[in-house]
Formats: C-alpha cells, structure tokens, sequence
C-alpha cells in the first residue's frame, strides 16, 4: 500500500491542486491532504478557516478513486522541524506532492521520495491569483471545482475577502 | 443535516469511546472526531501520537454508517478559548458529545448542545486504565477495538510504553 | 509619587488581599495592581478570567482612596524574566508587595524595594481554601469583599466552580 | 450601563484617538481601552512598551467624564479567535469602536455592534505618520494631546526612536 | 571523528555527571553537553538559569582532554520532535549518552546510538537528591565537582534555592 | 576578568565579524558568541541551521587567543526583555559589540557598556551580500574565513541555498 502526502495553505483549493489530486489518484493508494498555516485565517495570505478549508476538499474529492486523509496543520515556525512535525501529525506516508522549493528540499533531506507537480496554466492557477480576482470583484468561480465555489458562497466567502482587504485598513 | 462532535484525546480509543460513536451514528448524519493534545505523544498521559490515533479510530470507524472527519487538533492553553479553538478548525457542528465536565461547561456556555455520553463499565473502559495495563504487561486488548490493538501492535506501542515509564526515570 | 505594585492571581479577591490594598493606600500614592496568569481561566487553580476579574478588583476598590491600575499579565514561562516582563507592561513602579517567596527573590534581584505582607487569619483568607468551600457548597461570601461576592454570583462562579470540578473528571 | 470597547495599538495616542473617545463619552456609560501588540516595543511599528502607553493614555483621559478600563493585551496570531481572546481579558462590553476592517469583521461575526469612527484629518493623525514625524525630527507634538507628548518627552522617545530606525540598520 | 552528545538538566552538575563525562571523554573525540530546560531557572526542579549552568560546566571540564560545546537548549513541548530539535541547534553527532528512558527511546528511534551510562551511588549522585540537601542546609557540597560548589557559592545558590522553596509558598 | 558579548545572526560568519572578534581578542579576556535566531534555518534570511553556525564559528575561532563560548541563542519576539534573555542563558558579560541600532540601544537601556565596531568594507562584509552571491552563483569564498567556506561546502550549502529560493516559489 502506498500512501502520499499532498501539502498545501488551500486558500482556497482550486483545479491546479485538483489536477494534482488526480495524478495521486492514479499513483498511490491514499492520500493525506495537510492544510498547512491551519491556524491562520482572515488575512490576506489566508482568508479561509481550516475548518472551512476541510469542507471545501471533502466536497472536492467526492467521487475520486482513492481514500483521504484531510488534516489541518498549525504551522510550527522551525523549517528544520518541519518534516518531523508533519510525520508526527500524520499517518506514515511514502511519497511527498509539491511544488514549494522549501518543502521539496526539507522532505528530501528528511529521506522521502519527492514529485514534483507542476500546475497547468500556473498564472491562472494559483491561490494569489484567485484571492486577487475575488478582491477586485472579477470573475473567480471558474478556477475552483465547483463544490469549492458553492462553499465559498455559502460563507459569503468573497465578501468577507473584500470587507478585510479592498478599503486601505487605517492603522488604529 | 446535522453534524455531532466527538473530542477525546483518544490514548488509546477504546470499546467506551466506540459505543459512545455507535450511539452518535444513530443521532447525527455525519460525526467530526476530534483528537485533543494532538501535539503530545511518548508521555504517561499520551503514548501515541497523533498520527498514530488518526490511524487506529480511522481503522475502527470502518463499518460505521456515519461519515466522519478524524483531525488533529493541538491544545491552545486557554481553556476560555477552546470552544472557538475548535470551531475554527473544524467543519461547522451542532452536538458535542463529551463526559469531560470542562468540555461541557466550555461548550454550552459557548451556545451548543451537550450531550452526556456515560461510558459503560468506565473502570475499564477508560484510557488510564487502559494504559496502566499495558505498563504492567496484562491484557489491554480486549478493551480496545480489534483494529485498534493491531495498529498498536504495529507500532509496538506497549513495549514503547513499558520503556518510557516502567523503571524509575532517572532525572539526568 | 511613589507607585507601588501589587501582584497576585487574584481567584478571587479576598479580604487579605483588600488588607494588603488598604496597607498599600497608606503607603503610596498611586497602586498597580496586576493580575498574574492572566490566561487561565475555568481551571482548579484559576476558575475566573481575567475580565471577571478585573471587575472584581475595581468594584472592590472603590472608595480607596488611591488611584489604581488594575492589568491583565499573561504569563511567561521564563521566571528569570519576570520581573522584566512586569516592567514592560505596567507604569513605572518603586516598591512591591507581595508574600510569595519566588516574586521576592526575582525583584528583589532586579533591585526592587519588596515588602512582605503577611495576610491576617492567612488559613481563612487565602484562595485555596476559598474556592476550597465554593467546591464543597459551604460559606465563602464572608471571605471575600461584599462587591467581589456580587460579581461572582452574577456570572454564578460557584456553580462553574463546582461543574468544574466536583465529578471526578472522566479523562476522555 | 453601557460599555465600549475601543480597539488599538495608540503608537502612540493621538488627537484622531481622542476624538473617537469623546465620542464614545458620549454614546457610552464607560470605556475599555484595550491596548493591542502590548507584547511588542522598541520596533518601527511599536516603538512604545505597553507600560509607556497606559501612562500616555492614562494622562490623556484625565477630565474625560467617562470611567476607563486601560488594559494591555498581547497578541493571539489567530484572528479566528481575537474576539474570544478580547472578551475573556476584559470586563463585559456592547459596542466596538474601530476603523479596521479586519476588526470591525471579527467583531460582527461574533456578535457585537461596531461603530466605524473615522478619524478627521486621517492623513495627519494616523500614527505611522507621528512615527515618520519624529524620525525625520519634524513636528510631532502637535499631533497628540499635551499629556502624551509630555511623557514621551520624559522617556526620550523620540530619541530612542531615531535611534533604533535612523541609520539603515547593519545587518549583523 | 567520533562526537558524542550528552544531554542533561545538569541541576546541579554533579559527580556522577563527571564520571559519564570521563568515560566519554575515553570513547569519544569530541563532545556535546545539551543543557535541556534552558529557558529554566528559580524553581523546584530547576534552581540554576542556562548561563549559571554554563559556567559550572565549563569550569568543571578544564583538564578534561576532550575538546566540548557546551549549548543551552530551550524546551520544545512536543516529545516527538525532540530529537530533530537537538539535531538543528547542535553540530553533528553519532552517539547519545542517557539513563533517561524517553531520551533513549527518542534517539534509538531517530537512528541514533544510544549508551546507558548508570551513576554510580545513584541515590547520592542524582541532581533532585542534592537539591534536596541544600534546601535542608545539609552537606552537598562533596557531591560536586568543587569548580561547581565555587560557582554555586559565587552567586549565592544555596541561599536562593531555600528562599525560594523554604516557607511554604503562600499562594497569592 | 572581562567578558565581551558578540550579538549576531551568522548567516554566514564572515570577515566583517572576523575582524570584530580579533579586536575583542585583544580588548576582553573571554568573549561569548551569542548565536541570535538560533531556530531559524532553510530561510532566506536564515539558511544554516544554528548547529551549522555553531560549527563554522568554532573552526574559524581556532588559533584565536581567547577563550569563547559559542551559544545557540533563539529569539524571544519580546524586544522589551531581550537584554534579559541573552543575560539568563549566557556567562556574566560587561560590554557588548554590535553596529545594531537596536541592539546597542536594549543593552544601553540595561546598563552595559556598548561598543561599535563599524564593519571594513561594510558593502562587502554583510551576510545579505554574500547570501545574495551564493544565490547568483557569484564569488562568495572569498568573503569568509577559508574555516567557514569549508563548513558551507561540506554542507553543500550555497546549493541548498539556491534550491530555496532561486525559482520563484509557487504558493501551494
């Protein structure tokens, strides 16, 4: 049995991360989601929740072939401790998915078996990208699996983005 | 739907925490376990680590006819956030089913419904006893689902147990 | 101007306390109380907030005629820093009451006047023994300031007390 | 009785500040003044300990026809749970005063009304501006109220200020 | 090369620290001496801050023929990770020396060697029983090598460990 | 006896902070180099671990005549309390060198004597300089003592350095 580790903020999950999900799909036999920066939220970097995060890929990965693991992670603010603290975290895994360089180098350097997965259409793929076409009111449905984009609405997600970012925030 | 949580520290779960599970599947469409002190592992009070819980309750869940969310959730050391604590790292949820008389004042004075869940034959069925019989080599696993002592005999956990604890730790 | 610092954890404010204040009012001219383990709450050692308790304090010193800063103070885990730590967050101080051995030590070291302030009836009036009759049901109004009774049966911190606390806790 | 909670760093507090606290005297029986990033000085954001800032605020209030709480609050890194963390660290209150979106975001989801209060002349009384006024050693006074330029003098700050940001900082 | 770490509290360093010290010194070219629970100091179980620590070691290895690092090493809270943590703050090492059992389990379990190295007269030569006769006034200088007993008697150590722990500690 | 304190993050140790040393060489009797950030690594402000700076530093010390002590110091995210920390987890120091604005002003503060030691050919000798040749692929041997480039390359560590950051990361 093979498991892999798929690694990512997800803020929010969108068809680059799900086309990476498909390829896992066909390349192991479960998977482990790690919604990394579990603890953020409400800030331009991180908008969602982890627990919204959790919906939003438990939603996403219905119908694909393979069992899920969905996990939120806090960060741990050592890069050396980094591995370790996932391994801790998680139910053993053998194979790493990521495109992050830092990510690559720390699990490589803890012995693991490292793909790199390169999104399609990376520019339109992209959480910053998304995140930014919601603040500017443009259209951003269409880069996500359409359970995402239902949750994001249920929350009244976009909005929320707008409300923190799009006025200049006055320093108090 | 409704949505139920279950919060242990799951050290490890047991037939308590299972008929606690059997009743919520009769009571609520879906479950969220939540595994507390999911940073703590290799101590008297929580020999495993959280990967390792996610792996026994995931095994013992098989079957159940409930869908369940099984996360991680470290402790935040403020008992007067906690509720919020959980919540932000979590799918939303309408029950908590929980003994632990904290738990239940948190929880209710944060708006929830809390529901008491007496464990049968809570002198066995109770993690401290649970693992005091592993410490002492007696029989523990019969108290646990048949998943559950696999994934510890995986792990040789009893043993990991017996060497953290069983000789008078010297104190370097 | 003399200022003087006064610290405690204040669970709850009790009549030696008020004491040490009344002693305090003769003896500076402005007091700053600060509220250790601001933190902690809903715990055997620390069942009220530090918002409660705040109210507690204020309302009680009314009609002393000393101006008082009554702070919230988190703990910090690093004893050798303590005394920095209370010097950061509060106005400038000359003098400190307290009877607990360790605060003498660590301000006395960073080269503060400590004065010892030894409660009257120190077995009755101590929060030990407080909450201590809380648990039990018996009579602790009498231990505290009147105003200090009142704010705890407004939110009826007893009964947490005793929630808490009075079943043995079912350790999850 | 209605109390207000009114929200910032006051780095340091300035005549924009003040006008939101007249107002707030106006609509509100009493204040909380709650002091945030009370943990961080000595940096180009936070020049002023918390100390320093409940002495400024403190003077400054001094004729205002409205009790004060004036309470230091250290940070929580989880804007999930900043409203929790407010409310168990202060007494009770109804109405938030803020002109941060983010805040004003955080408070409504829990629950709160939030008064947006925009500081007339923002450009001038903003206090990133009064920081790059005493860097470059121009008007600062002026821009808050005598009482705090009063006791920023006693402690040098503008000084200590130049001193820590002026010359572009060697990296060592 | 062969280097060696030994890990410790070093509350005081005592004699049977030496003695491991001395077989290392035989078997090893260089060594690490970890001062675990650095950021502690002025309490029960840990008296001495990391730098009064250091001093005494470095002053009781002068003529030992093995060259050393002596390093504070601040707590991490999460068993698990305990031994990438060292890994990171230390030069690299092959052997651990311990009599600590989850220390043994923690470094065996990262790949580490790991040599049991019992005290001799372990009931004298172990840190709690020294500690134990200086807060009774009772000989304990003989148990240390005298380079410490200098040390502690430079800052007064004995005096302080009493003040701290004599009277029983009122509770504020 | 004097003891000087030598405040940096090494990132690498380099001629700038070589030069410093051989004037405290000649200035002090015993000099403390104080490893600031010691948790940070596979950064791009921080790239080696502490342990690896431990050891850069040791080798290129070799030869010089006065005794050090080389220590792993992690930050404490409080500026207030800085000077403390450094004073509770390192040896008894009287002066300190640094060109940090910051830092000469927090020692000022706490009574040490603070000398500035500007740095020859301060474009040259900076560790964001040679981070950023190491980045390029461009000459940086040159600028750290040979001990040090020794260390860097046994690690490989300009490639691990490159391998972080030299593509643009993808956000996940």
């Amino acid at each position: 049995m093979k498991r892999a580790l798929f690694l990512g903020r997800f803020q929010p999950y969108h068809h680059g991360h799900h086309s990476v999900m498909e390829r896992i799909a066909r390349e192991a036999d479960e998977v482990i989601i790690a919604i990394g920066s579990a603890q953020s939220s409400h800030s331009a970097e991180n908008p969602f929740t982890a627990g919204e995060r959790i919906v939003m890929i438990t939603r996403a990965l219905e119908g694909l072939p393979v069992p899920s693991y969905v996990l939120p992670i806090e960060d741990i603010q050592r890069n050396a401790l980094y591995a370790s603290h996932i391994v801790s975290l998680t139910p053993p895994f053998e194979a790493v998915y990521s495109n992050n360089p830092l990510i690559k180098e720390l699990f490589q350097a803890a012995g693991f078996e490292v793909r790199s997965s390169p999104f399609v259409e990376r520019d339109r793929y992209q959480g910053s990208h998304i995140r930014q076409q919601m603040l500017e009111g443009e259209r951003w449905r269409e880069l996500v699996p359409s359970a995402v984009a239902h949750v994001i609405d249920e929350i009244d997600g976009a909005r929320r983005y707008r409300r923190i970012l799009e006025e200049a925030a006055v320093k108090l």
